[in-house]
């Protein structure tokens, strides 16, 4: 029997975003998108354009550039964010606007000021608006967890009649349980009418780390379309995993009467490459992209005891794209072989003059480390990420000195607007005195939130991936830096964040 | 309406430490055993006396030690492990013992190569020998998924007749979803004779993210004791995580029947120390205790939400053992001071020279960075886990130096076993050649797995962590240090994995 579609909604560039410090770039925001159209995910929700001009143009340069996957804009259920959102998605070959509005008692009365008939209407007018830019609209009901029934029943009604084809059902706070969560759904779509005619939604928080559980619990409800993103990247603990639910769905096969159609492939890429950007960490331990998932440590192998699994399939760690052989180039490898490696990893740069200076750090890279490994590529293209025209930093030169008992000395150059300037500082370690070196030049003022390292591979030559965080003005930024010196990644890293902070545009986030 | 008991069996010093790399020295798992002790969990399973002469030592160690929590020792079902569960586990004032033996058709012939009667023999056996130490013993099915449904009632029927007190049910691969699962448990407690005799008990593993859902499934299903670990550590995706069953059942007191005894303001404490220990970083979108589990990043601030919720009870922060109020100690801060601190923190040194030594440390850093926070105690306290008797390697002296285009050189003394050892060496970073100039001294052939930085606290004058795990013949452990000066505290980091390694001794797991 032929399986029903279960359609994935990735809202990784929307709500994944509103993590603290999560916030992207356009070209960010693009290269993630390629990937999630790679990854087959049925819509991309690509941000919310009425929030602010960065995050409008975003969503319209996604638009632009996505051609199997619906590219999806948010909107509250007004004129004016709906008009954006169907302006922002107008390039694309298949768009989607999604709208919302709050039907809970409390967020009528304390939030909106709008009495139910109103919220009604609204909804209703929204959905209608949006029909002018796209036939395929969605409609959330925010705070549907504390919404009377009834009146809820009576909303999702009015915007079916109004056109909308996907109704979406939040548990914004997180605090269902999955027998629960299962159960309100089934009582919708059995409720409402023509709730056939529609593809029933779900979008679970994970402040109890049950989102995945809840989502799954409204696919065996009836739900048709699932709201997660990769590495359950979001606000507070996150939203539902994409990875996870699709591995549920697929491995446990004998239950659900679904599937959906993305390529399991290009799970770990995906999940990689959106760690790599935001500076999100994935724990060892997470199921499916935790670098341990497939780790077995005990004495009874488990292949062994999965080999005979008869009731069920197996889930392998080259399914989710997963590769035992990562060795890949060496110094003597040439610019076919750099470009070719690319490809296999799916790593695409914007033209020739990247690939050229992706090549060059390659070499450069292969003078100081033996081996090469995918994550190496991976962090040299990542390098790539800030183009020549926002690199107002960049340096130039560094020089540390540290000895127990003395205090660590930095001096560094830079080219700030073209212009090359000198400082030097000490600190409390060489990592600091860096910083501070760098601050004497730049004076950004900007508070430092967050600092780690990764070896990106194994040995002790491997490269340190650099993750800065700064805030400023109550704007957050991430920025990143690879190299086999760790102070030397430190120092990229920070001048990345700089180089964004000096790029990018204030903005605001919504809560469905 | 009182609540009915739900018991936390906690599983970190035995099934979580099979995560690979995360195997602890004895007093890394008392220092573990002393906060979940305080943590208020029921059981604590210690680990599995007849792997090796080390764990047998440390079951031992933590039954000497632990006065309020039931401590358990793993015995697979045959007289040997049991006697040695027995013997460890003779010091503690409440001692259980936990026999399994695999049920399933594919596990007693391929594994076992024994008939079912036999298998229900040997379990009876074990159980009545168990008896002779303990009055509390536990009996698991190891793979019960797979087993045939009769099969496992007759297994539970006879154990319990034999006296078992405790019966596990335990999702040994993972792949099971929340509503089957419940249903699995419903069953066995309706079919099995004097099922209302027993605690059931429920064992679940995270590979579809689902070790939550399907523990909280079994509890509403009937189950009153959840094995789980803290932040889910464990082999492959993990355990289900303690504070997340914790917070779950807490926070739905209006679904829960039942209640644990969890003093949930040690959640967060808890925590860190388990990472610290093993290693095993925690992600920022991890619910509960992840770094931004009660961040709120978007324009509607959630709290102003969370104080209408009517129906159930709120999860804070503060709840969880998050404070606010971080900074505690300066430069000017005297011996008393920190000692109150220390117990406020509840941390509780070996005597007074491990006192006077962490106070020495702490004077130190105060010299290097302005405001000293919590975390940075919490490090300091950390330095003090290898006692100078362990500490085969000792840092006396490290310099590095490095310039963009030339070579990192780093020269370092050591008191190698109490003799003054100089090396240097140069690297790919001034890390490599750190760690390069210690191997050229101590020359352990060990393999570089792990290679992580965090920083404690936030600010550019933040204590570095380092954590290195080494792997050597098939064993791996993990090395902490901290410093402002990564490099220091890389060094510090990698001597502390030396000086494991030079300890521990090898020993194997069990797969529960």
């Amino acid at each position: 029997m032929a399986k029903q579609h279960l359609k994935i909604f990735d809202t990784t560039l929307r709500d994944g975003e509103q993590s603290p410090g999560a916030s992207m770039t356009r070209d960010e925001k693009l290269r993630i998108a390629r990937q999630l159209e790679k990854l087959r995910v049925d819509v991309i929700e690509a941000g919310f354009p009425a929030a602010s001009p960065g995050d409008f143009e975003s969503v319209h340069a996604v638009a632009s550039a996505i051609q199997e996957s619906t590219v999806c804009g948010l909107a509250r259920a007004n004129e004016k964010d709906v008009r954006r959102a169907g302006e922002a998605i107008r390039p694309a070959r298949s768009g989607r606007i999604h709208t919302f509005i709050a039907t809970s008692p409390i967020h009528m009365e304390k939030k909106l000021r709008m009495r139910p008939d109103e919220v009604v209407e609204a909804a209703v007018a929204a959905v209608r608006l949006a029909q002018q830019y796209t036939d395929d609209v969605e409609f959330s009901a925010e705070d549907a967890v504390r919404s009377d029934f009834d009146f809820l029943c009576r909303v999702f009604d009015a915007v079916i009649k109004a056109g909308a084809k996907t109704i979406n059902v939040p548990d914004t706070v997180g605090y269902s349980i999955p027998e629960q969560w299962g159960e309100r759904i089934r009582r919708l779509i059995e409720n409402v009418p023509d709730a056939d005619k529609v593809i029933w939604s779900t979008h679970c928080h994970n402040d109890l780390g049950l989102a995945v559980a809840n989502s799954l619990s409204a696919v065996l409800a009836g739900a048709r379309q699932v709201e997660c993103t990769i590495n359950g990247l979001g606000e507070r603990a996150g939203n539902a995993s994409l990875e996870e639910i699709v591995m549920a769905v697929r491995t446990r096969g004998d239950i659900f009467v679904c599937d959906t159609r993305i390529d399991a492939v290009q799970i770990v890429p995906t999940s990689r490459l959106v760690s790599q950007i935001t500076g999100y960490p994935v724990q060892p331990n997470k199921a499916v992209v935790g670098a341990n998932a497939f780790a077995h440590e005990s004495g009874i192998h488990q292949d062994g005891v999965l080999k005979h699994r008869e009731t069920y399939e197996i889930m392998r760690a080259e399914d989710v794209g997963w590769t035992t052989n990562r060795l890949t180039l060496g110094k003597l490898s040439g610019r076919s072989a750099f470009k070719s490696r690319l490809t296999e990893l799916g790593i695409e740069l914007a033209g020739e003059e990247a690939l050229n200076a992706a090549f060059a750090r390659f070499k450069e890279l292969a003078d100081k480390k033996r081996e090469i490994f995918d994550e190496d590529i991976y962090a040299l293209v990542g390098d790539e990420t800030v183009t020549p025209e926002h690199e107002y930093y960049r340096l130039a030169f560094a020089q540390f000195h540290s000895e127990t008992g003395e205090i660590p000395r930095a001096r560094i150059t830079l080219i700030v607007d073209g212009v090359e300037k000198n400082a030097e500082a000490s600190g409390s370690g060489p990592v600091d005195a860096v910083f501070k070196a760098i601050e004497n030049l730049a004076c950004s003022g900007a508070d430092l939130l967050l600092y780690s390292v990764n070896s990106i591979t194994t040995g002790t030559d491997a490269q340190g991936e650099v993750t800065v965080r700064l805030s400023k003005d109550g704007r957050i930024v991430n920025g990143q830096g690879a190299d086999t010196d760790i102070i030397v990644a430190s120092a990229k890293a920070y001048l990345n964040a700089l180089n964004k902070l000096h790029a990018n545009l204030p903005r605001v986030n919504p809560q469905v």
